[in-house]
């Protein structure tokens, strides 16, 4: 049978699937030579090799027979109070009955999707915003609506055009791409503004822990009490490969969010669980962090000093006190993603911002990132890039 | 904000989310003293930890960073590789680039669910068919068909009339629950059947390495290139808390496919396909299936004799050649859900057999597992569950 005669038949939301477009520029920027500013991973210098290593020895010695067997939907119990325990010191009041451990936070995405998005039905998402959300809602067939935001992120009378959508989703935490951080006071107003209108919150947080001045203001799941949806990471502070993220759900949600969760996958593999809990539980995060801080720091102000001394007048950006992305607004002549192939030829990548809207993209941004690449090299690239928008500009 | 005035509205897919009726049932034989044989898990005794256990310091010492970072949502190369190989022994024509790797089996069937139902088409499945499919494909919504069948299967005449169906579901070897397995004639006969009708198949082989007498027969996939996608498992080989499994589907299907799983996870644990892969190119399943076929075979062996033993006239079932259940069919009078309780108190535990099926459930069969209790357990088990049988029909 050929692929012309294939007898399979697509459903309706399988047409919508494309290939991500950060994937396909990805390729393009893996050329030798070329200082790739695209990648949005983090540095495998931050991870604990060691801790890992040795907790996976005390779980294959102590509890192997639970560890590889098939485990609870809802994860497994420690990680899970782990999790309540630390959303509980930043003012969350959940449980640890309302937490889900997911394969990665990705895997919440999906089933906040699943869950609440009908074909047709609003989602309302900032702009920029997550493109990994954008694909993981897209095959619900939602209508997105942008939310008008300034450097701040999303403006809460703006909440009014869309209090018909079936969720606000956010990511309060310097945001992936724009790297913004939002106040206290915006994210009081907003929570006020979306408890006021009925309005559901999503709240993404990967990157609350990377912060390299102060601590981001508490999450707005706080101030939302049965009102939001939160969504956490392990990829950021212990390691992407072993998939492992959270999703804490009001009472009256959770029900549904496990059926989906065990129709998904059954459950997270119990073996990851069981190690990031022996490490979490030995308190390596709170010896862990601050290097991995402290390295990124000192990346992030060496992109910001390359960037004020290479980038042509007309450029715009906010240095991000945490996270790991620059967002930079180029003058409106300029198109990021038509230059993307010039500047690869000059030896550095970077993604242009066009694909993180999902709607209205605005082709005069990039997204930098700057924690897999050391200082000096970040200070070459963006040499690199300067030239390459000067010359645009000429 | 109460329960009662949650914002939250559910998709019209999530009202269909139930919880497991398996789950609940397994609630009610945790009890001290009941000797359980309703659970589907794979025995402890079988998994390899030392094998992983060293595996995985080899893959921490050799690729920690790599294993511990973001990887490609396709799979490890060397485990698509393997699986690939796997099928082609068995006459299935797929390259390695057809394979995807996924978080268990069950997330195979969740992106064959999203890919390929639509809300309101049909999909066809055995009768009695595995319970976690119909949960996978439960929130895209379909209409489930059931085909007419017999101890070997579907039969081939009775595709006609789901010829209209997006997919046909099939467990050839060992069936959840029934413990069938198809012979080589049905399967070419099912084949053949499909492919004239352009009828897509979906076969699902967690259990085929799980045969007691002779390998089964090749996959239905082998004589349907480019018309079946294909599912496997590593949960019952290797050890269900990895979560891995791979889906092998044509050409034409895989881009859409391999876009399904980046949405759904981004992707499966690269640390855990990393530690799969170790083990299976050592050829430990080569070393460590015979050992396992043995210890179940056994036990399979116990439960036969005390079926024949201790089951009152009227009963019928087909000896399994592998997996790891009997399917009892009752006298008609019987209602295996009603006798629960009964055989609870007693101290023996078994799944009804009406969950398993998508229409027309079948009050009078019953599901055992014979892989988690040893011989002297499961002769005591069935002898009590013949009691309870006897005095229903006295």
């Amino acid at each position: 049978m050929t692929a012309s005669t294939t007898p399979f038949t697509l459903a309706r939301r399988a047409q919508r699937l494309e290939p991500s477009v950060i994937r396909e520029i990805l390729k393009l920027t893996e050329r030798p030579g070329v200082i790739s500013l695209a990648g949005g991973l983090p540095s495998p210098d931050g991870f604990p090799v060691e801790a890992l290593r040795a907790a996976t020895e005390r779980v294959l010695t102590e509890t192997p027979r639970e560890a590889l067997q098939y485990a609870a939907s809802e994860g497994f119990g420690p990680l899970r109070e782990w999790a309540a325990a630390q959303l509980q010191a930043q003012g969350v009041a959940v449980t640890p009955g309302q937490v889900l451990i997911t394969t990665g936070s990705q895997q919440g995405l999906d089933l906040v999707g699943k869950l609440l998005v009908d074909a047709g039905s609003r989602v309302a998402v900032e702009s920029p915003t997550y493109l990994g959300a954008l694909q993981a809602f897209t095959p619900y067939e939602p209508e997105f609506a942008s939310v008008d935001g300034d450097d701040e992120g999303p403006l809460p009378a703006a909440l009014d055009a869309v209090r018909d959508a079936r969720i606000l989703y956010l990511l309060p935490n310097y945001q992936n791409p724009s790297g913004r951080c939002m106040g206290a006071a915006r994210r009081a107003a907003l929570a006020d503004r979306a408890g006021a209108l009925g309005l559901p919150v999503v709240e993404d947080n990967p990157y609350g822990d990377l912060w390299y001045d102060a601590p981001p203001p508490p999450p707005v799941s706080a101030l939302l009490p049965g009102g939001s949806v939160y969504l956490g990471s392990l990829s950021k502070v212990l390691a992407p490969g072993l998939r492992l993220g959270f999703v804490a759900a009001p009472v009256a949600l959770f029900p549904k969010l496990l059926q989906a969760k065990q129709a998904a996958d059954l459950h997270t593999p119990g073996f990851n669980q069981r190690i990031a809990h022996a490490v979490l539980a030995d308190g390596l995060l709170e010896r862990h962090l601050p290097a991995v801080r402290a390295r990124y720091k000192a990346q992030r102000d060496a992109m910001q000093a390359a960037l004020e001394a290479h980038l042509p007048a007309g450029c715009h950006w906010v240095q991000p006190q945490g996270g790991m992305f620059f967002w930079v607004e180029l003058p409106e002549r300029l198109d990021a993603t038509a230059l993307l192939p010039r500047a690869v030829d000059a030896g550095v990548a970077y993604v242009p911002g066009a694909a993180f809207y999902a709607t209205a993209p605005k082709a005069n941004r990039l997204r930098l990132s700057f924690v897999t690449v050391s200082p000096e090299r970040i200070t070459a690239a963006v040499a690199l890039l300067g030239a390459i928008l000067k010359e645009a500009l000429a």
